[in-house]
């Protein structure tokens, strides 16, 4: 099974297009996880618990385990064993935001599809297609390009305008008309951005976004999907991450996402 | 002391340019060093070894270890310490191109200026310098942005016109001209790319470049150095790593490189 189809699957199956960050900053996990041996682990496995009936989609971001050094990387593989051995249905999404030459992304290829096992990465569009063909020619596996960034300053080198388009655009069209040749390309928009998810949501017909930037960071999930939900009301995916798993109860906060985001399909 | 410092006195010292790559390829590493509880640790040891009286910096890409997971990333923090507690004065970047949101910054920035230890790291530009400003404000470090990348198909985004002017140079510019407040950025542009190199050095003064793609990807040295040095006869970080590295004699390769670098200047 393809990795797009995993995902449409999962979300079908439990009627949810909500993706969970599994993001175990060290200095906000409860104290008693941090007592334990892997306490990263351990929080993820408890949000996991907590929340895999309304998780489409879990995407631990690569930050949060690098500032641990090893000992960080090593509870993120237990995590995505984890994941692969009970949930084999849940979409995973590895956000790296990687980016090299070609060569060296064979590399990181190898690393994230092939030893951790996610279904999905986040890259960056900045070296082109030529250079993350490694990625995109997996056809098993889901290549998710950054487009509009959720934060503040995105629109620096974003919103340049090239031939009356900004690059945000160009980047849109680029990746759904041409990188997107095995129906494996997905594409990031900030909720912060609903004008943008709109527009982006004209040009790539009915490819998934990923739409992060809800929650702490003030997208309003109203606007997120009834301007990025797509023409079969699917082809997107909806994170939450610190919203949820630091919350006191992870579990309702996820279900009261997950239906905000259905209440507007 | 500063990290550019560190690197313009590191190079005024040994008289060179050079940058080294600690780029363990597991798969082209002598078997005899496959055959040790930490291949690319001995490994990088030997190469440190046979080449530090000529390099100017280090420079390890996070792919080569991430490939080998927790493992991986334990040699990639025995390679930092070894240089920091052994070669305190040569100057070390850490080539991971990252780049994610603020907050997230902040954690990739703290695992490689502070976990381990690296005086500079490579970062991707799309997010804009709002993003990236848990590196920018660290004076005591140095962000390495990409400008023009070394590969083939760089220009897919990177040559789009914006009021005139391609995108590596908007980034060139808002580098030196507006993130570049603590003296501490430096620009990545590819030696394969000889004429977009001198534009840049015209756009940013005596800002010092990072420039890769000499040896294996073709780039001239030549043109690299006439088109790249700054007014100071400084102002490059000429980087080779597997024509060195996998050589037969890494210790001569990395003399004759160095040479051939200070020919031109």
């Amino acid at each position: 099974m393809k990795a797009l189809e995993k995902y449409e699957n999962r979300a079908k199956k439990i009627n949810s297009l909500l993706s969970i960050g599994l993001d175990p900053e060290y200095e906000k996990i409860p104290e008693r996880f941090r007592a334990l041996e892997f306490p990263q682990f351990e929080f993820n496995k408890f949000i996991i618990e907590e929340t895999h009936g309304t998780a489409a989609a879990y995407k631990p971001n690569a930050a949060f385990y690098e500032s641990r050094g090893q000992q960080g990387w090593r509870e993120l593989e237990m995590t995505a064993v984890h994941l692969r051995e009970h949930y084999p249905d849940i979409f995973t999404i590895f956000d790296a935001k990687r980016g090299d030459i070609g060569s060296t992304n064979e590399h990181y290829a190898k690393a994230i599809f092939d030893e951790l096992g996610f279904d999905a990465v986040t890259l960056q569009p900045y070296l082109g297609a030529e250079a993350l063909e490694p990625f995109l020619k997996r056809d098993d596996k889901v290549s998710v390009i950054l487009c509009r960034t959720s934060n503040k300053g995105a629109g620096e080198f974003q919103d340049l305008t090239s031939g009356g388009k900004p690059l945000w655009q160009i980047v849109a069209q680029q990746v759904s008309k041409e990188w997107n040749i095995h129906g494996n390309c997905m594409l990031v928009v900030g909720a912060t951005y609903p004008k943008e998810l709109k527009a982006v949501r004209s040009i790539v017909g009915d490819m998934t976004v990923l739409v992060p930037g809800i929650g702490t960071q003030g997208g309003s999930v109203k606007e997120a999907v009834e301007g990025g939900i797509n023409s079969k009301k699917m082809g997107l995916i909806v994170h939450s991450s610190k919203a949820i798993i630091f919350s006191n109860d992870p579990a309702n906060e996820a279900k009261k996402l997950r239906d905000e985001i259905n209440s507007y399909r």
